[in-house]
């Protein structure tokens, strides 16, 4: 079988294995040890479609939210994660990751990686339906995570209420619903004694 | 918030975060350590995405694919991972893996538990094209993985060219393209020595 095709596409699946050694700064409901972004990119994907019915428009390409979800977190193979509560150059960051993004989509096939970019930058840009929804899931999951784990992070690396609402309030363009309960569950962590105290 | 629907779908999504801690027989492609459940499923969704095209039923229902693929091993959190080239009681594994299947969907609304249960059913009955070629990428991803990390798995449990070629032939269903090179990939493995010899 001599098919640059699908040796590119071998090649690609192989690539990303690496995504299961990004190391997120959540930790497993447990708190046995941290995250890895494939992990989380799957947590986020069940949550999309068990959530569907709180997205703010009606009626979402639940296929488009799945493939955004799945592959927008790829760039981290290259780029990293970065951890949203960090002081960092935000221009660099969008550098980093649109390199980092010709560079992993770019093994697959032409229209494939096109198709795949294209999915990227919608999620990235914000604007569509499916990527507000798609951002509010994944601004939602470490929220659920760390509440879960009794707030593993937010005492690791002393966050507090402020700062966890102000970073997540654009969960609201994607879900109402989802953003109303983020402040809600604040509310419960802080009287649980969950949450940092760097404010 | 006093709402009943969505305090279920809560506890479904943290109870979820387990399937993180079930270990495959399957390595990392470095080889560095055996990969959990829920990597397995966010990389089984990327692979269905990238291959479609090879899918034997033209423009299969992509959503339900990915359905599928992201939930159906949910069942392993309560039924554990069984090892496929293990000896095992196959009417006792679907037994334990039916009742795992009520416990943990049965956490969500009815509707949904509903709808999940269906889904994860008719990938088992495997006779949809999207279960057929769910299957397929399932079946197929421990293939190329265990290419990848040279064999770990198939060295470590002793298991030779001829049982895997059997235990992947359904794959044939579901998808023709990747059955004949996982033929092929074998001829490979064996010439680099990465199989078992227990034949």
């Amino acid at each position: 079988m001599n098919d640059q095709r699908f040796t590119q596409q071998m090649e690609f699946l192989a690539e990303i294995d690496k995504l299961k050694q990004v190391i997120r700064q959540t930790s497993l409901v447990d708190r046995s040890r941290q995250e890895n972004t494939a992990e989380h990119s799957w947590h986020i994907a069940v949550m999309a479609l068990v959530f569907s019915e709180y997205s703010n428009t009606k009626n979402v390409d639940l296929q488009k939210v799945l493939k955004m979800l799945l592959i927008h977190d790829l760039v981290e193979i290259y780029a990293g994660d970065t951890f949203v509560y960090d002081d960092f150059d935000k221009d660099e960051k969008v550098q980093r990751e649109r390199e980092a993004a010709l560079k992993i989509f770019g093994l697959l096939p032409e229209d494939q990686a096109r198709e795949f970019r294209d999915i990227w930058e919608e999620f990235e840009e914000e604007k569509t339906p499916e990527a507000t929804y798609s951002k509010a899931i994944d601004a939602f999951q470490p929220v659920m995570q760390g509440y879960e784990n009794k707030g593993w992070s937010w005492q690791t690396h002393g966050i507090g209420k402020s700062q966890i609402l102000k970073q997540k309030e654009s969960m609201n363009q994607g879900s109402t619903k989802l953003w109303d309960y983020t402040k809600e569950l604040m509310d419960k962590a802080e009287e649980q004694g969950y949450l940092g105290d760097n404010e």
